[in-house]
């Protein structure tokens, strides 16, 4: 009976406000163990893909992320805002993403999923737009321009940066596994970017589709969270990366975007949202260590 | 005198409406001719930084940016609107950014600097946003994540895809200038990344601080155009640059962006910036091989 209550994830409710933007690491660690998963929810959501009857309502991206947070919130302790397809919608999308980042409650890791990255001065603005102008938690992060790139972003107290490791996609063949001297480029790119944070407010991308490297990936960065997109409508296993790369505080935060809030097409869209994501977390709390 | 003559850019007219959006190479090629330069002017508009006296009006950034634009036009063949600096102001930011790539005349080639690309499903949002919600020619594209991430933009007819090759920043000895195999990484970038497109659809970044590599560069690209950020504020050579990876067709935009936008800050800023871009264009006209 005692495993049949620690399934039952608790409710969601917000915290006092002193509290508001302090994700660090014992709380994110708290929300994990107090909602009995690590699942993080992507908002990848597409005008072209929800459901018909809120598609003419000129609101319609949002009233569509309110209904699934509302519906999956009590079985994930993240959202993954996807900035490209916000971006692709022109003001009225910048307004939506806004709106959105708001309605998530400070109960949850809050990810602008942005692959951000320039000059110093540059990574600065970006990091104003999602730390300051929006309530974002993390921002993923591309390495290629190295470490003044991906600083800025590091010097915001109780914020993370995600940078990209290994990624799920085909085009990881063409640079990220190529050789970079005795060692494999994405390797290269946790072990150098990993000494420019600390696994307090730094962590990797890593590709759920990668699952037979979780092992090596692990050794390398012992204590930092992944997060792991790519399970689900990609195909990625959620076993055999918990099995390989779970940590002391569980040090992963799984992400599905499509399998969750893509679950139906039609007005009980919010509710299959909801059953898709109680399944994960249901998968999940079977593989937390207590 | 002859030679007078040709120091002298044409005016810039707006061509009729058919012309717009196809800003191919033949077309860039033209404006640079009939213009006698490769300059970009980099509108990285700072709030901070532009004069004290249009801080407190509501459209500051779009009213700098206009001044700018139209004080710079005849001495330049581009203009490059780095989204961070827009994004950084949130929802007002990003109306600024959409009316100052209107008011761009189309006679100039016009650079999303964006840094963008995720998976393939993702870098096609973006490129929906800056080629169909905005009408950019071109945006620039980080590697990292491979072919499918940068596909999706090459797929647009008369549309650009640049792709950061060797950068200007410190961090470019972090991993573009680490060794992958037998050649750098940056070299594997610009090799593969070349066999993506064409040198009708595709350039890539080459930092202007790295001179001394150009002539290399040029050899792994002797066709494409380089995006060439770094002359001015951050001490780039553009003589250097310009003799060693100019082309028949110039393969070259030098971009500007502190040195000319904030070459004043008060009452006179647009028409120092003129002269700025002037001085610039007045180096450039010089040489260019007719």
């Amino acid at each position: 009976m005692l495993l049949g209550v620690y399934f039952i994830p608790q409710k969601t409710v917000n915290p006092p406000k002193k509290e508001i933007y302090k994700m660090n690491r014992a709380t994110l660690h708290q929300h994990i163990k107090n909602r009995c998963n690590y699942l993080c929810v992507g908002l990848d959501t597409d005008i072209t893909k929800i459901p018909m009857h809120l598609r003419q309502q000129p609101d319609a991206i949002v009233a569509f992320n309110k209904a699934i947070i509302d519906a999956t919130k009590d079985y994930c302790v993240s959202y993954k805002i996807n900035t490209a397809f916000y971006e692709a919608l022109g003001v009225k999308g910048w307004e939506a993403m806004e709106e959105t980042v708001h309605y998530i409650p400070d109960t949850h890791f809050k990810i602008a999923d942005a692959k951000r990255g320039d000059i110093g001065n540059t990574s600065t603005q970006y990091a104003r737009a999602f730390f300051e102008q929006m309530p974002f938690d993390a921002i993923t992060v591309a390495p290629y321009m190295g470490e003044d790139s991906v600083r800025p972003f590091l010097e915001y107290k109780d914020k993370w940066t995600i940078v990209l490791g290994l990624t799920s996609n085909p085009g990881a063949y063409d640079f990220e596994l190529e050789s970079s001297g005795n060692e494999l480029l994405y390797e290269k790119v946790i072990r150098k970017v990993a000494s420019w944070g600390t696994p307090d407010n730094l962590m990797f991308v890593i590709g759920a589709t990668r699952a037979e490297q979780f092992t090596s990936i692990r050794a390398i960065a012992p204590s930092h969270f992944f997060l792991v997109p790519g399970v689900g409508a990609q195909g990625g296993d959620l076993n055999e990366i918990s099995s390989k790369a779970m940590i002391s505080d569980v040090g992963l935060l799984v992400n599905a975007s499509r399998a969750v809030i893509y679950a139906s097409d039609k007005e009980d869209f919010a509710e299959k949202a909801g059953v898709a994501a109680r399944e994960y977390q249901q998968e999940m709390a079977m593989r937390i260590r207590n």
